[in-house]
């Protein structure tokens, strides 16, 4: 039986990782949800709103390569806007959804629900163009080259796309065929190039560091780079959004670098090194110790997603996969100069104990033990990531973070969307009260799902990140609602669920031993002195405040 | 001492009646938020989220005619851009105030948080564009007369404007002087002709009906509608968007129209009158019984904001207002054939009791009842506002719901907006938990504040008219996750509110009782059957069933 457009798309979603679609339904948006519902291969996760389920998507796209998210017209689709500008700015390839209405009802210009009463149709589709790589209105005769087009844009770019359903014709037949579009190879001559010049650039020198970054996750190239790094024996420090990109259990990692702000012994071998290998890692505030990081251009090789530079050349339409596998074959061994074995920051003992209260020494390092492999931890923007950031985390446990984007309440629904995508790794959320207030509902999501993460909630009596970025720390906005947050999970449906606050040391050790072996979802509330940031969120504080003045 | 930038409108803003600034702090935003906490004369709503702070906004807006928005850079403002949206198709002038980095940063192309990532900084203002009647970057130079600009525009059109902030600039002693633009007069003669043919039209007419629409409130010209129908003895209905936009408690109020899909008598009245005089009402899907509205064009005389239609001629530059001032001072009483002083509907008689279901017929009229005079009622989109549309409200109650936007969720945040724009009021929510559970986090923000609103939370177990509109009713993306509702307002820290879980009439019954006398928060749970849908809900279902056929 011949195909309809939604089905169509969806089916091809499938083919390329996508089991499961995120989003709220609406009636503009009825055939992307039925056809959803009807896709035995596709499962319809309902968020409680579009933003969060955005994050979810985003989620759920870091751990599967790909995501899909399903709004409504307008009200829908504009509430999820700042989640998908948020998988633009962190490279992950979300397909948003977007059913509208019928084209009679847009020829029509009837002055419909969720228009501005302008009798004008494209105008959000217009609003979404700056943060999706690729858009199309999908039609029966355009959906079979548009689809792949679309698949391509996304994958080439690791960015959002937007795809409109007009309802009428997203159920009617598709008419054509196309084969997808192969991924982009490199120029052979090129990739044969960049390969020679960095291993003649590295043969002369006499100590080296390898940055993998963030995009070798996105484009699935961990095992190239790691192939790399085993090969070659070149060490590799991390900067912060791409923490946990390669196992950090192993001899080869140096630490985490971030510039002049934290451990000044990664920082002098990384800036030491005659050579510093930058793997699709982009130089951006927090990713770079506030702009501290001081890479000295010449002795920089950049291996970008498509293009490197070595020596003051570019190599244009060299991919980075490709360049990396390359490289794991050509590159000899070597005993480059490393720090000890165990020079990657040791997670430090934890201090206090019994009555005292948990301050950040007493917190992170506790938090960092109670992390063990293979988990998938998502880490909020703030005072929270900034530190567990420099914990030594267990082998294959993996760090999440919005470093770039960096909007504060992504974190509870992407672990959501995490939890959907591994649903056989434990999660754990790490999450500021004040973020987790901007999209809470969505803790009940785990409820609904029967899955059982562990969320610590950080109640620090409000913003503190703001407050560390301020110059009246204590000024009235940056307070929050005060809530009972234990009692949180009950109400959002989550049953059976463990819930604890704590506030001294023991309280804190005792929760952390019960979750360590609970059967059922945990949510812990950590209650903190309003100050107590971790080191890098003080030091990031100072550095942003000078940044400003400029 | 020399105003800045960011002093300098909000002193203005302060002068044209706001007194409250609703937001999220964002680190470039500090400058905007500072300014608001310093001034005297305003004060700081924070809200749990940038889109809740913009529903607030329109709610606090539809109360004083215009609101203030103050969200940061990129992830806040994107966040409330689909409130936003929903102030300009509801004719709200919101101002949104959005704190940006400095020019230099911005200069400097650097890859600051909040960014995409390329240097951009220009594309989240143009994002904004279709959803906002104006904009402007505000500097030292140009934040005199662009701040008179910008609060012309939006009082002109009642739309809302955008305001960037650059967080240098906002802080700079403010250049020059501007006098406020005069609001638009109408053209005398423009203004007298219109009036004159509407008389001439009126006084060849047997029968006649006023429909005044949502744009009476929006433009302040309620007394004048008023004093119109006073003096001429004209009848009126309303449509949905303006229900309760005049006195329901009047002889003149006919009842409500909507179209073909409720009370014929109504329908019969309107239509079969020789002149109805349509002022101000948006033509839309919802307000018009979806487009069953039949008004003979022939017989039609539409009074616009700044235009008047009688008999195919338009009259431009006439201003709504002042042409209905001018018409309360020389229309004619008459004694215009109006149906019996008790004609519009009367609120029916609950049924059933005791141990009952809480059918629709139970529900609505002991809702309607509940009612009482100078209420405000929040009511969301869905079935609960179509059902309580066409109750017959006490003097001055107003019914605020948003009827051409129609995003679920709007309610709770802007049922708080409405509170904080009227402490003095009584302000009752009603909302189904499908759309209560997009926004459920700015319940706690009543208990923040002390206020005693009455919510009440109706339970179908989903998405009501997603079903009703839906061909597959059951399907289960239009289920939602089941939460403990009434445990909701102690966790978010609303202290001493009364709370209740009702399945039975006689539940019910008590639970109204108690929440009529009580000098608390009040927050109650309808549980109803999945189905229950008042009567427009199911019709207005069908009708779209057929328009999107089309």
């Amino acid at each position: 039986m011949t195909r309809t457009v939604i089905e169509h798309v969806l089916s091809r979603l499938r083919e390329i990782g996508v089991d499961a679609v995120f989003g709220v339904p609406g009636d503009y948006s009825f055939a992307v949800s039925d056809a959803v519902c009807n896709d035995p291969g596709l499962r319809w996760v309902g968020c409680c709103n579009e933003l969060n389920a955005a994050y979810a998507a985003d989620g759920y796209a870091r751990i599967k390569g790909v995501a899909a998210l399903s709004t409504t017209y307008g009200v829908g689709e504009l509430s999820a806007i700042n989640g998908v500008a948020g998988a633009y700015a962190e490279h992950l390839p979300v397909f948003h959804l977007v059913g509208t209405p019928s084209m009679a009802t847009q020829a029509a210009r009837a002055l419909m629900h969720h228009t501005l009463g302008n009798g004008e149709y494209d105008l959000y589709r217009r609003m979404s163009e700056p943060v999706v790589c690729a858009q199309a209105v999908m039609t029966p005769q355009n959906v079979v080259y548009e689809t792949e087009r679309l698949i391509a844009e996304a994958m080439h770019h690791r960015r959002p796309v937007y795809m409109a359903f007009p309802s009428d014709l997203a159920v009617m037949p598709v008419a054509g065929q196309a084969q997808p579009i192969e991924s982009a190879r490199s120029d052979p001559a090129a990739l044969e190039a960049a390969a020679e010049a960095i291993l003649a650039s590295l043969s002369a020198a006499d100590s080296a560091c390898v940055l993998p970054g963030i995009l070798v996750a996105r484009t699935g190239s961990r095992a190239a780079m790691q192939a790399l790094i085993d090969a070659s024996g070149l060490p590799f420090a991390t900067m912060f959004m791409a923490k946990s990109v390669l196992d950090e259990q192993q001899p080869a990692y140096v630490g985490m670098y971030d510039g002049a702000l934290m451990t000044p012994s990664v920082r002098e071998f990384v800036e030491g090194a005659e050579r510093v290998l930058v793997v699709g890692s982009p130089m951006t505030d927090f990713n770079t110790g506030a702009f501290t990081a001081r890479l000295d251009p010449g002795h920089t090789i950049t291996i970008g997603h498509h293009h490197t530079q070595v020596e003051g050349r570019i190599y244009a339409n060299v991919e980075m996969g490709e360049l990396l596998e390359l490289l794991s074959r050509k590159t000899p061994k070597r005993n480059w100069p490393r720090k000890p074995a165990n020079s990657a920051e040791a997670t430090n003992s934890p201090t206090g104990r019994g009555g005292d209260p948990i301050s950040v020494d007493a917190l992170y390092p506790r938090w960092a033990h109670f992390i063990r492999a293979e988990d998938l931890v998502v880490a909020e923007t703030g005072t929270v990531s900034m530190g567990l950031g420099f914990a030594h985390l267990p082998s294959e446990a993996r760090f999440h973070n919005q470093t770039l984007w960096g909007s504060i309440g992504w974190a509870t629904p992407a672990a959501f969307g995490v939890a959907v995508a591994a649903p056989e790794r434990r999660v754990v959320l790490l999450t500021g009260e004040g973020s987790h207030q901007l999209t809470v509902q969505e803790l009940g999501q785990f409820g609904r799902l029967g899955m059982k993460p562990v969320v610590f909630v950080l109640n620090n009596s409000g913003y503190l990140i703001e407050r560390l970025l301020n110059k009246e720390p204590a000024i009235s906005y940056n307070d929050v609602a005060s809530w009972r947050y234990t009692e949180l999970p009950h109400a959002l449906g989550c049953d059976g669920w463990m819930t604890a606050r704590v506030s001294t040391c023991g309280e804190l050790d005792d929760a952390l031993a019960a979750a360590a072996t609970a059967d059922c979802g945990v949510y812990i509330e950590v209650v903190t002195d309003t100050y107590a940031a971790s080191p890098l969120a003080r030091k990031l504080g100072d550095g942003l405040k000078a940044l400003r003045k400029g």
